[in-house]
């Protein structure tokens, strides 16, 4: 029953993500990340994303104009059981299906609560209604479930293809698991691969969108001629250096492509896809049985909580001391008062105390240090706002670098951070191949 | 010139976000939330948010799209130096307008990169381009200007009031000064407030959505039926209840709603607005003179992290030990090598000497400790992935609560953490007022 093109490429993907929280900036659409990251790695890719508000008018119009353009529509949010979730109700009327009561969910939900031992929440059972003929998607994380519904979408355009709407419940923990287990398997079924698209994506740290371009760019130039599109993405701390090609010779395109950009980037290229720096650490760290410490001061935490985010790391991350205050500093790691006092907490010689008294302490093969003025106060002539000094102990010795990061909080915490990670990353590759 | 009528809830905000690193999910779109959040406070509404490609066509039927409804259209990305930057002059060719070049702009380009010393980058001058009549917005942070036109859209619908449509550059640290700065004293100029809207957003944490509808809901709904709107914005760890009212009586009907909810729902709310918890919580601790610090196993540092994203959190919160390994906790924070062994790093025992560890040895108020199984390896049948011990040492005594989180690890380490503030600050109220 695959009622769709064979090439995906050809395929209209529109995400509706809908919540007046969305709206008013209560929340952070992640949704349409996640989604992204998951269609495309199965090949596929979204056409338009479009926030809403959860009020009838605004779902049901939305709806209504990505039905004239979409093969697929996923819509979040609005399943829950309080006054404001729409969406069920909306879609069903849009379609013209009556809503119908599923006892399985109804049961699923009574289960739910009586195993927890707490009584069943007010309303929670409208959570069991679903449009006619839809398929019921499970789930095994909250109580709405999701639903799936297969139409004929010659009400709002010319074709006689049938089109594919996929609601999905607002809360991650419900949604990813869902989308997961249950959606992939059906897209799969639904809109199988065949498309002859390859793509990779060079991930870069610490060297400026413009510096890339000019270092790759004119040496791309003839496969571009041939068909490679290529297309950066820069953000704070890191670019993306994209590749694409189509049609019978993108595999050879793409390859010639690669060997280029990895023989004229050399080691600025950190990993493939969608790998994040503190994983390629890790898994460099793990490979080679070396372990880990850090010792933060102006990015608070940041540094650990990233390093800790890859799941394995306690093989080789052993913690941190966050010492945003000088008696830390002394009594954790073991800076000397007349270091604190001559140079100052944020100075080359107290990074190199901190890495160097977190090492030997601690007994660890490595160890990073970070201390500087994240702002907005404490900026003097000679140290402004923004000066940040990174310790690196070695066992060949413990070096420290002096940055210049005048950004606000949040990408001041992950420039500094992402310059250390990638600092002992290019550290550990040149103490292996000397 | 104020074109446009004096009521904003009647003015029309579409935001529009390009970038084929969006589309693919390479990148997560923050600027939806900031600029709704800014807008929110200005007292305006986006009614619609759009992500789409950077290329001719995906831009030029947005806008198009948007000019047909929106009297005000901000489109942010795509106006950098690259192949792939082609926002400025796909909105020139679609309202009609001539490319000129601005030599002031040029000129600022120039001396930014002289200061620094640097060769100005390839193609950097084309950021200099602007449509016909924009108005060019300083950026004190990057090189390309944003960009503001303004125009009859009678192209593109029927009326004859006038339309704004704003450019901003993609990168945050770009976007974020220049709004602030700039768009928001223009849009102040353009769309003068005048709106008898009221809302009040009122924070909770670690209470369910249904629990918090159940206890405040029914008593407010005398004052629904005069108007009131009440609307819930759950996530992990939070729910938002927020209450609006329109009109002559709004700020009556708000402040009976007020008075109801907090009677009802006590010390579950925490804040108002978008303050964040650990806002409120830093706040309390320096009001007091109180100081805190952290000991931190499966959060990984994530709640110093959240702790040192407030300002001024230097002046209550001294440090944090992320003791992943056994070594670190028996070393930094004193755990006894026999509690480890007979009770486990994850137990009630551990809690309570991290946490009764980091206060003593470091001579502090309080100390939060919390050590969990984050997953996805290290449960047992006794302690399943998602158990957490959170100790809390006070002047009072130590105590400690076992929690069960079965979430990924991005919620886990939010939820985590959200509790172990909550408890603290209700913990701190309670010293107070016993």
């Amino acid at each position: 029953m695959n009622t769709l093109p064979n090439d995906n490429k050809n395929i209209h993907i529109e995400i509706i993500n809908t919540g007046s929280e969305l709206m008013l900036g209560r929340v952070l659409n992640t949704h349409h990340q996640w989604l992204a990251l998951q269609l495309d790695e199965l090949g596929y890719t979204i056409d338009r994303q479009l926030c809403i508000n959860d009020d009838n008018l605004s779902i049901t119009g939305a709806v209504r104009e990505s039905l004239s353009r979409a093969d697929l529509i996923i819509v979040t949010g609005g399943l829950g059981p309080t006054s404001d979730d729409l969406t069920r109700n909306d879609i069903a009327q849009l379609l013209g299906r009556r809503l119908l009561v599923d006892s399985g969910t109804i049961e699923r939900i009574q289960n739910m609560f009586s195993r927890r031992g707490t009584p069943i929440p007010f309303n929670c059972e409208i959570q069991a209604q679903y449009p006619e003929g839809a398929l019921i998607i499970p789930n095994d994380y909250g109580t709405a479930p999701g639903l799936a519904i297969e139409f004929f979408p010659n009400l709002f355009r010319k074709n006689q293809q049938k089109s594919f709407i996929i609601l999905l419940p607002g809360p991650p923990r419900e949604l990813y698991p869902m989308f997961r287990n249950s959606v992939i398997p059906l897209l799969r079924k639904k809109f199988p691969f065949a498309s002859a698209h390859k793509l990779l994506n060079l991930r870069t740290a610490c060297t400026g969108e413009s510096s890339i371009e000019k270092i790759v760019a004119p040496h791309l130039q003839y496969l571009v001629k041939e068909g490679l599109q290529i297309g950066y993405c820069a953000r704070v701390g890191e670019v993306d250096f994209r590749l694409e090609a189509s049609g019978q010779k993108a595999d050879e395109i793409l390859k010639q492509a690669e060997q280029i950009a990895r023989e004229k980037l050399g080691e600025i290229i950190f990993g493939t896809g969608t790998q994040k720096l503190e994983e390629v650490l890790i898994q460099l760290l793990t490979q080679h049985h070396k372990t880990l410490g850090t010792a933060e001061s102006c990015t608070g935490g940041f540094l650990a909580h990233r390093l800790t985010n890859v799941p394995g790391a306690s093989a080789v991350f052993m913690g941190s001391c966050v010492t945003y205050s000088n008696d830390f500093k002394r009594q954790l790691l073991g800076v000397q008062s007349e270091t604190l006092e001559k140079w100052g907490a944020v100075s080359e010689q107290t990074s190199i105390e901190m890495a160097s008294g977190m090492r030997t302490r601690m007994n660890l093969d490595y160890a990073l240090s970070i201390t500087g003025i994240a702002g907005p106060g404490g900026g003097t002539p000679e140290k402004p706002v923004g000066t940040v000094y990174i310790g690196l102990a070695t066992p060949e010795g413990t070096f420290s670098q002096r940055l210049y990061c005048p950004y606000e909080r949040e990408s001041f915490k992950f420039y500094v951070s992402q310059f250390a990670l990638d600092w002992l990353r290019r550290t550990i590759i040149h103490s292996l191949n000397p």
